[in-house]
């Protein structure tokens, strides 16, 4: 076998078998391998003439057929199954190779793999893909971390497969050393998560308070597609929202059970923003929202508990509340994203990854699923000011969402009184007046956390550190 | 060194010592040990006049003073500290011998020590002790888990340190086995971060909107605390608010810096939960308060944000608003309490505990931060139905926050309106709504992962998993 791939892709499933073909189709010649052969010989006998494909049935030949540097795209199961492979290829590479991780895997695993592999001289790219089948066939969204000199071999071929943005830009960029990668991904999920929440907070409340049936939902949403709202999910819920189930001929929409299924990463999100103290309260709401749903015992024995009749407006009134819950939405996005952005921030700080966040909005412009018109801004924000303390502290964030505040209060406490829930937009808009507040009551919860565990304070007026003797005379004692 | 000691403490911080006092004072023999042997000197020096102690040095001359089954109580900070003193005693042990942490130790640690300590034939007990030094002299509540056979020698002792109900019975229970004590504790935790936080909003609410001053808010929370409310929280939280700062002569919580600090287990509390599907936005939102409070750089960049300015009410609009408070807080405190007992539930099914749910809020009556009159309807909901879906199943919570609806509806609309963050209150009330809510929009939540991830949908109408060709004709598609 002689060594003429560009790039080899074990694991041949739907995303690495697209991945695969996406590469050849842009001139590059892939080695293919899976466990079993039947994937790899059904994916040149299905589409070998896509470009340059070399089968191979071992890792020896596997490995025999790249190119130097090797390049090896694992698109296996994350977790066991990618340690497994790694055993099995890495006693077959050399100083300098690249191993590639395009699964979904926990940054931390990321970390510990890119460490061991660094110590055989091997290069470890944990990278996040976005965009599912479509998009790996097509042009994804790619975050690849690991070492700046596996980009240099690697990143022109990423970028020949990446998405391109409107103004033709690939994709995909260095996010940063080991895990930024993966976790880069991980922090653009728990946003989509968050996104997906919002829309469909807003369709209930369209639905339960704005008296709209799906089908007048839909025209709002590809309304509000053709503003700052722009984006791909909101493309797709005018399409989902306008379909007509065929064996009963009711909305689409009413027939789907209304249990929402999750993966790892929404969940994994929050818990890391947990770990770095960044709270991302719009992420977490959207996790808590599908496990809610998912318990259908629960829900069944509350259903009884008493609530408002929400009267669904008309005419003026209902059109005037559909543009509120606008305001509300995009202020409620704009919030995800702070808290998104902070939590990548706050990873960056961590684990010393040096991220340019205006570039990581950048890629998300195109192929990824939150892909949105909005991200010119954000990335706008970040060239204008790198050391943007928060998304919120850009002038024109601020002003929007100042501008939509009134309307954001008016659609919360409408859900409130209406008796529809909205956890996404009302946890946004606690977290806006939280960030903005001139005191808060933590002060309060400090005092209390010193009166029952002497857990000490520390005053506004002045340095030090303090304890009041709650169970004597309430003298302020030096605790420092 | 003659075996005399029913119980032997290692670890003489103030924890430690201060349980080591509570045993000797009803009258057990206590051994003492710690690293460095000042403490355990001082200890006898400033309290052996109180009980029996037998002061030793050495590991050996520790575990000889202990009577068999020998019962050590390890006191050292969790994590590596609690493993080294394991390492240290456990070749010293004999089967049958119980080693009990009392430190607040991860859950999944306390199963890992069990595990390992059950296979030299050694009882683990990992216990939660809550209540503060106070508690832990004076009674506090102790949550044990570890093996029946353990609590058959142990739990005797414990009841007699425990603190007592008020209708005199002992704080304290056999959680389950193996990590079960420290899970409970966790939860008790985060639910302890929930109460809190829903204190600080309500003050902040009555302060903000009511136009109460602190003096005035203490005999609100007064007040509150002859009624349903009655705890120990709310009982301090009316001291804490009395309190006039020495210094200044302002009110205290005026210049105690409002940045919230916090240790692990609220943290580890949302996290379990969102490994177990639990929704506990709650504990969630507290967590979230307070490391928003912390990040004084982002905060100081908000301040400017746009926001209404709150009015404050005056007179009788007041004294309304404040009963729509503590309605508020009252339902509220009823969520928290319904998502924290749904995670003990959800944990007591994953790792085959079997915890009495009733016999937990039974034990928080007494000693520990939570302690509430309220906690004996829990315990009366579970007794009457041990298997309750939920505390809002049960009748009493669910006409009494069908009675609060309408006000806590209200101050929510009022926090959104007024620019006062009430992430706590809001997230309880979108929790009520979406548990009791006929349908969800999580039907387009799960449609819109069809759409663009072919993660395939349930219906509402029959059996069976689907897909809807979105590519193509849409037409609907078997993909179970």
């Amino acid at each position: 076998m002689s060594a003429t791939a560009d790039i080899g892709v074990t694991g041949l499933a739907v995303m690495g078998s697209n991945l695969a073909r996406n590469f050849a189709r842009h001139g590059y010649t892939v080695a293919l391998h899976n466990r079993t052969t039947a994937r790899t010989t059904a994916l040149v006998d299905a589409h070998g003439d896509e470009g340059s494909f070399v089968a191979t049935e071992t890792p020896e030949e596997f490995v025999a057929a790249l190119k130097r540097p090797r390049r090896l795209l694992v698109m296996v199961k994350a977790g066991d199954p990618t340690d497994a492979v790694i055993r099995e290829f890495a006693p077959l590479l050399e100083e300098g190779d690249v191993i590639i991780d395009g699964g979904n895997a926990h940054f931390e695993d990321t970390r510990r793999r890119e460490r061991q592999l660094r110590e055989q001289g091997i290069h470890f790219v944990g990278t996040g893909v976005s965009g599912g089948e479509e998009g790996a066939l097509n042009g994804p969204s790619i975050m690849p971390g690991g070492s700046p000199h596996s980009y240099e071999s690697l990143g022109p071929m990423l970028e020949k497969i990446a998405a391109k943005a409107d103004d033709g830009a690939p994709c995909t960029t260095h996010i940063g050393p080991d895990g930024a990668g993966h976790f880069v991904k991980m922090v653009h999920n728990g946003i989509e998560y968050a996104d997906m929440q919002l829309i469909a907070e807003a369709y209930h409340l369209l639905r339960a308070i704005g008296g709209y049936d799906p089908q007048q939902i839909s025209e709002i949403f590809r309304t509000w597609n053709t503003g700052r709202l722009d984006s791909y999910l909101i493309e797709i819920t005018a399409e989902v929202l306008a379909h007509t189930d065929a064996a009963t001929g009711k909305p689409f929409v009413d027939v789907v059970a209304d249990q929402a299924e999750q993966k790892g990463t929404g969940r994994w999100t929050v818990q890391i923003a947990l770990d770095l103290g960044v709270p991302v309260s719009g992420i977490a709401e959207a996790v808590f929202a599908r496990a809610l749903s998912g318990h259908a015992d629960l829900r069944a024995a509350s259903r009884g508990l008493p609530g408002p009749q929400a009267k669904a407006l008309k005419g003026e009134a209902a059109a005037t509340f559909a543009d509120q819950v606008e305001q509300a939405l995009y202020a409620s996005k704009i919030v995800s994203y702070t808290q998104g952005f902070h939590q990548i921030q706050a990873g960056s700080d961590a684990y010393g990854w040096d991220i340019d966040l205006g570039r990581i909005a950048s890629i998300w412009r195109g192929g990824c699923i939150i892909r949105a018109a909005f991200l010119d801004h954000i990335t706008a924000a970040y060239e204008g000011r790198p050391d943007l303390p928060s998304l919120l502290s850009d002038q024109r964030f601020a002003e929007e969402i100042g501008a939509a505040q009134d309307d954001w209060r008016a659609v919360v406490a409408a859900a409130a009184h209406g008796g529809v829930p909205a956890p996404g937009f009302s946890a946004a808009l606690a977290y806006y007046d939280a960030l903005r507040a001139e005191r808060l009551p933590a002060a309060l919860t400090q005092a209390q956390r010193d009166f029952f565990g002497a857990h000490t304070y520390r005053r506004a007026d002045r340095e030090g550190v303090f304890h009041t003797l709650w169970g004597g005379d309430r003298s302020e004692v030096d605790a420092g």
